[in-house]
């Protein structure tokens, strides 16, 4: 195989003031399905076009938030690598035995990174009963068309932390994801912020220097379309959800965009396109007067507080 | 890297009957950059959104059809490596030194499939000077918009030809790409057509069992939506270009797709979208009767001589 | 008012061979409301734009086929002129009473064309419980997305009969509408189809030249764009039904299109965009042998029996 | 013809500080025609899509703002009817002559409406040069492709002025235009704007009570669809062109849209879509405290300043 190791962010477990409604919010609104509870009262959803057994789960708490982002790796031997790798990267890791937490999952290998976040890794994952057909398929499972805004698969989140040039080097020479796009501090020296990848999604996950640790500036589902992300500001409309930002686009991956919150003030993105990343792409570099037109393309602008509101 | 190996099918060299006017046809319509000519008389074109030196090569000749297609692989040793398990396969190969017909490239392992098609694998080739921006980048090279269909990128090839299975096995066991799609004899025994990928894409190559050696069925460009189809179509049409099939869907890989002619009766076909493919997906597979369904969606039935017309 | 006279076309009955399958067609597939049923056993349907109390009927009988398409008057006074001009015109008229045959609906003049069609004129309708908002309006009524493909509206029908010259010439000089677009027949003296329409649509009807009288080729839902219409195109593939042309584009008219066959024979479309008409415009004429073209834009020729197949 | 009496807003004249900066914008960028320049140094321009000789002009002058916008009307008779009504309506009016001022122009009715604004009225027009094809039309003039974002055609203005009503009243008994929509003073009493129409557009202008007289607000062209508007904030961005707000939606007219400044300060809209208007539709009203979410309908609330910047 030519997609080989770690190839994408697969798993996000996150903090929700209220179960319930947050079950309301994507499902019934962004259109992801609901596969399970858990013994403890998690939810267990997936994007329709999604072949793993759950991909997005939500905790009701007192604090939203992310729990854990984790990786998908392509087999249990990468695993073990990858375990024995972090330890002598230096990182704080155990392991989660299969079928703990998660329902379907085999054993995860789970890494304290120095901006404040837990990442874990997996290779083994059951097939959701709901996955995209296989044999003779529509282009929808069983032809059934989404419902909602129709957000078809996890994408991609952006980490706020201290040390992010730790996590990021971490990403790179354990997980081996490749870096698409950096954009500098002012001084030119450093990187602000950094977008990694394992396939050709322009990016899987991205780091930002941030004082205080573990925060999630936004996770991301994704659209086809930039016209699906028309309608789903339509929806996301009729149903008074708080749009944060978008209909857009990003000059940093060319994809199209749309920052919304879900009820318990987590931000959340639809986003479709982007380029093909390959790893023999240049980086793409972006001077620290220019990141405004990188995340807002249009306006040109970061929108104000739009780095400093986090979950 | 997450993306390991032969990543893609990046290069394809075609025979045209008239090298003016496919120059214009490629260029003015399809939107390809020009690059250079070779002193022997060919053209080599990119997209615009590609950064190799060039990843398409028009050569005049009596009879149109494909001279080659080729891979990149990620590294030198892995192009040492592909030559060694090439000869251990079994096919006969031979290494084109850098630089000699394709300027700009490094050296190349060229193979002889069963299929009666030759296949080259490279690792170098310079970065063209008309890349896409890399510092503060504009979605479109110096923030100029593509001209014509505005075509992004070479995409993939489907080949006919005798002994399909021993290339198929070939692309899998040498250059190590993944198989996405399969389409099953009448009898449901054996592959009819089998879709293979290096990365996301859903297909960079497909090999279909046909009796006469060396064919190409089509090659593809892509484009980034459903509407640029539409509009290709429009485009196409002012300009007198034989639209053969589309604007439709494909059941296999959900891509949106036109299908006409060049100048010089090579199908072309403008693709966008497909699913993402990963190496941990189940392999779909179409039954004799649905493939009509499987390449013309929205008809079920395979157009009249569509599997017969080939160059 | 700058829209005066008879507006649109508006209203139709059409015969369908089983009721239920074929609500279950216009209601769940193409997405019109079921607005109500009358006494005896005709189903009542609109577009969930539409303001009327309903704008499509389908009754069962044993052919299917075209009862009548009415147009809409801007007033009973107007009403009452067409009324006597068409006598002094010399066709057969009638009035329909308010309220018999069309709940909600005022008196009707009701006018036996020379094609062989009746063509009803109205003034009077009540608006529909279920129209679209009026105070803070939702861009869909109350919020709700439209299910199915989401038809928004009666667009057009395309009628065929004998002396057609005569239809255009009473739908020109006594309903007032507008002639957009003539094809010529083969000797170019005479006029093949005309399409005419009372606004900005560039049309409302259009009449073809034909041997059998009182057959209508296609009637026509609106749809808001191109990628509607692929996207109507996929759910109409999902739901079986039998998709005969398209997705395309008209040269007559620009609009975007999908042709299919209701389950009773009877052909539809999902028609979108279209340039704006004015009256100040200049009749657009396409030579015989540029139909093909004019229908098919993309593949520029007519599809085998596209002007045979009628009901 | 059912499109009588003036059926739309077609001729604007605007001042610009740079004659030539503003030709570049207005021809390269928003893709309208150069048609020609008059004796005293104006340049008129036309949508690819418009017949008449052109429909908008630009004056270069010490201020940006409007010079006038002009209708059209369907006959010389009711442009006499019109000045007689006109002076029965109280407004003072002069005839302007034949191509006086406005090259190709037949003689105009000039008002002074109380917002401040000189309206003008005219039914004679030669038909431009680079008109939309006739016969056998492509989709596009000569089959050449739209330059720039592709404006299409002049579409509205929102004029700014004092006794708003007044005008408004105007445009409804002596124009005849009808009311689309209307939002509400705060205290529910008065009409803070008013949309109106002569056609199916959702509106053709719209006026809004304001303390200073003869302001312009923005001025519209068309284009077809939402892609189009991203398209057209995708060109502007790298053309460096300053976006106001959008790509988004009206809830008010229901079109999609993008606000953007012109060379001299003067703000222009592209606008697509929304609904097909008929004059037997019910006037939508908006609240006061909903006219955010009107004009802004994923924001939900007006950009600051929104209202303010004005020429």
């Amino acid at each position: 195989m030519a997609l080989k190791g770690v190839t994408r962010a697969s798993l996000m477990q996150v903090r929700v003031l209220d179960l319930e409604k947050s079950l309301q919010f994507y499902r019934d609104i962004l259109g992801l399905v609901e596969v399970c509870r858990t013994t403890d009262g998690r939810i267990c959803l997936k994007g329709y076009d999604e072949f793993d057994h759950h991909t997005f789960v939500i905790r009701e708490a007192d604090k939203p938030g992310l729990d854990f982002l984790a990786f998908k790796a392509d087999s249990d031997q990468t695993l073990t690598e990858i375990e024995a790798n972090t330890k002598k990267f230096g990182f704080p890791c155990e392991v989660i035995p299969a079928n703990s937490d998660q329902p379907g999952y085999g054993r995860r290998v789970s890494v304290k990174v120095p901006t404040g976040h837990r990442i874990d890794i997996f290779a083994e994952v059951e097939m959701s009963k709901q996955h995209p057909d296989v044999k003779n398929p529509e282009i929808w499972p069983n032809g059934i068309p989404p419902i909602g805004v129709g957000a078809c698969a996890f994408d991609h989140a952006l980490l706020f932390g201290p040390n992010a040039s730790e996590t990021v080097r971490y990403f790179k020479e354990v997980l081996g994801l490749g870096v698409a796009e950096v954009a500098k501090t002012p001084d030119g020296q450093g990187d602000l912020c950094t977008w990694l990848t394992g396939s050709n999604r322009p990016h899987d996950v991205a780091v930002l220097e941030f004082a205080h640790p573990g925060k999630v500036h936004h996770y991301a589902f994704k659209l086809n379309s930039w016209t699906d992300v028309g309608r789903a500001a339509d929806i996301l409309t009729i149903n008074n959800v708080v749009i944060d930002a978008g209909p857009m686009r990003h000059g940093i991956t060319r994809g199209y965009t749309l920052y919304f919150f879900d009820p318990s003030g987590n931000r959340c993105e639809l986003f479709a396109g982007g380029y093909a990343y390959y790893p023999d792409m240049p980086v793409r570099v972006w001077d620290f007067d220019q990141v405004g037109k990188g995340i807002f393309y249009y306006d040109r602008k970061l929108k104000d507080n739009y780095l400093e509101v986090v979950t």
